[in-house]
């Protein structure tokens, strides 16, 4: 997401919804743009639900009030998800490891951007090559003239009208697994599991509030205090993350599952941003055993790895957030290498896709552009 | 020294002797009040010397222009050393390895300070207790009213007049070997061998160019070029010395000397503050196998660890580098306790002390107040 950086930087704003919080610890905007693309666009339209959950629910049978159902189409959507942002890099892996890489098309904007958010400066003169613009930002006036929130990423855009349908990254990776499930790929792998459903969500709950954004909450404190318990917080996620992956190949067990995404994104950007930039310095990932083999485990394999942009990762946050780095220079370390060396964790057993397959190797045309190990 | 934080932290400040570069590389004031304390003044006074070492000279004869011979004397002095500073931290190692305790008393001025630079805010009534300031400032006007230069630590002080009598650190500590050995405790190492000196002044200059000042060349570079080449010069000196200590129990051989000190201070506040603050973040220390055991054994060695104050270390920096990191939050982390951890660099032989002994132990009130897992 956008927001956090253009406009919570201190986690002391407001905004006219009352969804931030003043004061001291920062408090992320979870309110989105909550439409969502449908198998059967009759059946969820007839749905209300009350209330979105913070972290999604693959079982959402329908749709929030003021909310609309689009029908699953593919060609239709463009997938702008910004590869420095772990909020979007999960839509990257999940669209990747299900094969909707042939029906949903991405568009990848830069890793900075101004008070106006993401732009497409990486494009041929500075456009995305689809959608024809310059930002982001005129996808969401499409859709709302007004649009008074953060213009954030993941955003789901329909080329046709240019409208964007959903932000609402919780909900969209798992609806990319229920919804488009007539056109994922061969082998793809059930990454929500109906039977681990049930004890999925409350782990990518404390992985949510704890891990993915127990970092910012680290980096955006408005007081040493506020710093002192995020940090608490987030060392005390990270310990008994270190200990269910003592004995488990993966977070939910012997398979790979949307856990596994949404743990990985933070987990790449520990060591490269996490720990100097949000002080999260009670230790490196790689001083953590069990984390660090998981981490590296998942990216050797297809689909995590091959994702990663650790120079757009990087200039994001050190160049993005000025009023924790003004110089704006970003760090030269840390060596990468140590990403390919073997994790080991073969021996607990399991298989990353279960009866599925891996993903072929990543286009060229979506070949991530910086550093990255996986691509020397 | 205090000119690094108040008078140079952007590398691009001026001062009328011409000493600061302007640009975008950091370079460090290394103009001091250099008199000295010697064991014979009249010799000392009719040697003039052309110009003084950055690294200083324990067979340094005489003086340069201007500066002034004062002579050894027991309880004269005050040596004025912030437990942060890692120029000031040399010469509170040294006198303690030289038993110089009971001969020239310690003040230690607060972590953080302002642009009037160390305050004595420690001290009951915010005063030190023997010099009665509470300013180190006063003490250099004492003896230049104009003084116009960084307000520096170390300061040796001369106790009845009130004046600065030097801060040229890197001779002051040579001195406290070479000049004051008439006073060094039974057992006191020699750690300025003759039979080592001139294999030992390259090796003390390269690590003051390229580590002890080459981390503030990264942290404090004007631009990302600066800091990119100032990280690659770093590493390349820091992989060196991982080369050197490979087969070497200490810098120079078997024995401890002024090199092991002059490394261990910079050591010492690699992870804490460096590795982020600074973005000298290829790795931790820790992540050189040889370095940081080399580290560990001198954290471990009476009067090197037990000198350390983590506290005041990691708020110097975090809290009077407003420019670079504007919060002023202090990181919680690094964990500490594996500086505890076994070095196994006995099996390289060599002994600490030579033919003497070990200090006793700090006492009471030199203590450093702030963290240090020795002191649990």
């Amino acid at each position: 997401m956008a927001q956090d950086e253009a406009q919570q930087t201190a986690g002391t704003e407001h905004s006219t919804k009352g969804a931030y919080v003043s004061g001291e610890e920062f408090t992320r905007d979870t309110q989105y743009v909550e439409d969502r693309v449908v198998a059967d666009v009759g059946a969820v339209s007839s749905a209300p639900v009350e209330e979105s959950s913070t972290v999604g629910d693959p079982r959402m049978a329908g749709l929030t009030e003021g909310a609309r159902a689009w029908p699953v189409e593919p060609d239709r959507y463009r997938l702008v998800a910004a590869r420095a942002c772990p909020w979007a890099h999960r839509s990257i892996i999940v669209r990747r490891l299900l094969g909707l890489e042939e029906v949903i098309s991405l568009a990848t904007p830069g890793p900075t951007h101004d008070v106006r958010s993401w732009t497409f400066d990486l494009g041929p003169g500075g456009r995305d090559p689809v959608l024809g613009t310059e930002r982001l930002q005129e996808h969401y006036f499409k859709r709302f003239p007004d649009y008074p929130r953060g213009i954030t990423v993941p955003a789901l855009v329909d080329v046709p009208s240019g409208e964007v349908v959903t932000n609402d990254y919780p909900q969209l990776t798992f609806d990319l697994s229920t919804q488009w499930a007539a056109y994922h790929r061969e082998g793809a792998p059930d990454l929500v599991p109906d039977d681990l459903v049930d004890e999925m969500l409350p782990v990518v709950k404390r992985i949510f509030t704890e891990v993915n954004n127990g970092v910012y909450r680290a980096g955006f404190a408005g007081s040493q205090r506020a710093y002192e318990r995020a940090y608490e917080r987030l060392f005390t996620a990270l310990d008994w993350l270190e200990e269910r992956l003592a004995d488990r190949r993966y977070l939910m067990g012997d398979h790979l599952t949307e856990a596994d995404v949404r743990l990985f994104t933070t987990l790449a950007r520990f060591d490269p941003v996490y720990h100097g930039h949000f002080k999260c310095n009670r230790n490196k990932l790689t001083e953590m055993p069990n984390l660090w083999g998981y981490a590296r485990d998942l990216f050797q394999t297809p689909g995590f790895g091959d994702t990663v942009d650790f120079d757009q990762i990087k200039r994001h946050y050190y160049v993005v957030h000025e009023d924790i780095n003004p110089t704006q220079i970003v760090p030269a370390g840390p060596d990468l290498e140590n990403w390919l060396t073997p994790s080991g964790r073969e021996r607990l057993g399991g298989s990353p896709f279960g009866r599925g397959t891996a993903p072929g190797p990543v286009s060229a045309e979506e070949r991530p552009p910086g550093a990255n190990p996986l691509y020397r």
